[in-house]
């Protein structure tokens, strides 16, 4: 039971992987069941707390590293319940999470990675993007949002712009939650049967789900050309929740491990605080 | 077992309140032990989150309501645990924390206040403040940064301040972590003690501690006369790291209950809705 090997390595886009391939209820790399694995969460959950918090302490003392995890998916793929999943599990303080929706008129006047760059991970921070500036190769090109003289440039683009951000010192961790139109169809029914879930739904979720071949090619240039060595794709198979967060918790936690990161060493005496501690009266 | 009354009753500043009759180890309205206070917590938790997705919702559909919960204390009082367990509970997203530090010089350059309002809670946001614009009449004073002039009249347009935020939709919970001068030498020689804690000791920690009196006179300054109908000041004993992770939560719960929010109705037609689902092939 277990991880086989680094679950990176698992998850990782290969050349001349395609997403068309991929059955989305499988756990690569992940030898075990529901149970197990939720359990491998929580442990590593534990670890994450304290590989965080090293990183906190790492940029309040001058560090430059950070880490940012760029979620993307369709509707339904379960990125919100990712980032709670792993958010959850680590200081608050630290973290910072943006959502990227629809560009507000400021931002839609603005070049498509300024709003991105704004939000880009203080050093001793997990930064956690919900959707990102993917969004401007996928939604827009899907939907013709922009023509093609526009979008084509943006891959090159967004390599150079990932490998500026990692040459600042950002980790970045790329993942793609994959369902398939059965769950998405499964996950969408369920959010209209249930009243309490009806603010999440929009009709637009159909709209997107009928483009599905369009945003599967989309997103299968998107792995194409923008899986680079500083900044790899990661495929999750998604259509198990449980699984999907597993290995997220996992490629986080091994971002973080990678840093490599010591408690910083303080420039204060020790000794002589101890003593002033001691001697004051209060 | 269990609150006696409204948690809220049993913490709020009534008048007279002195914070120097307060014992610190006491747990005010709470009946039971650390076990059954942390299976409150958590239970507590679960219905923290609802509240909060609650929240969320009506703040997504256009609903101007939010909460903010200011958090102050002496150093080591344990603001990082109550954020950490109160926002542990919840979906980050809608969760918005901002940490007041010494004033950057962008900051220092405007009104005190500017840099409070830049991070007050958007609609349906739970907001918290560790530290606020109560540390402008608090080390500020005590550490003589300002003239009594200018600190002086700051009482006055705190609470017309407050009073401005809590009439654009915001229930604000005030909150005052309370502990004792030997606890706190406790957890200040714990950290001094351990290597991995080092980083967050500064030796102005020390410096504040030898002004403790000066404090708390500023802070009863504070409950008395910030202390308000629209934004009640709450005192909550924190000795006992249990205690105060319990009743800030259940301080938030009660405030999250209070706007008495139901989950938005859609304007989606349901049926026609899933009709359009189970015919789109994918």
């Amino acid at each position: 039971m277990g991880w086989s090997g680094p679950a990176a390595d698992a998850l990782r886009v290969a050349p001349g992987f395609d997403l068309a391939d991929l059955d989305t209820r499988s756990t690569p790399g992940w030898r075990g069941k529901k149970r197990a694995g939720r359990d491998a969460t929580a442990a590593r959950g534990r670890e994450l707390a304290d590989l965080q918090e090293k990183l906190y302490a790492h940029g309040r003392t001058g560090g430059d590293r950070s880490v940012l995890l760029v979620l993307q998916g369709m509707d339904t793929a379960g990125k919100g319940g990712v980032v709670r999943t792993v958010l959850g599990m680590v200081d608050p303080q630290g973290v910072a999470l943006t959502a990227f929706g629809v560009p507000t008129p400021e931002e839609a006047a603005q070049h498509y990675l300024w709003r991105i760059r704004r939000a880009l991970p203080a050093p001793g921070t997990l930064g956690v993007f919900d959707r990102s500036h993917y969004e401007d190769v996928l939604v827009v090109r899907v939907e013709g949002l922009v023509p093609v003289e526009t979008w084509e440039p943006r891959f090159e683009e967004i390599n150079a712009f990932e490998r500026e951000v990692v040459e600042s010192g950002t980790t970045i961790v790329k993942v793609l939650l994959a369902i398939s139109p059965e769950e998405q169809a499964h996950r969408l029914r369920r959010r209209l049967e249930r009243p309490h879930k009806h603010w999440k739904y929009v009709p637009e979720d159909i709209d997107a789900r009928e483009r599905w071949r369009d945003y599967q090619q989309a997103y299968q240039e998107v792995l194409d050309r923008t899986s680079t060595e500083h900044a790899p794709w990661h495929v999750v198979p998604a259509d198990r929740k449980w699984f999907s967060r597993l290995a997220v918790t996992e490629l986080v936690g091994r971002a973080l491990e990678g840093l490599d990161l010591d408690w910083p060493v303080t420039e204060v005496d020790v000794e002589s605080e101890l003593a002033r501690l001691e001697a004051s009266e209060v």
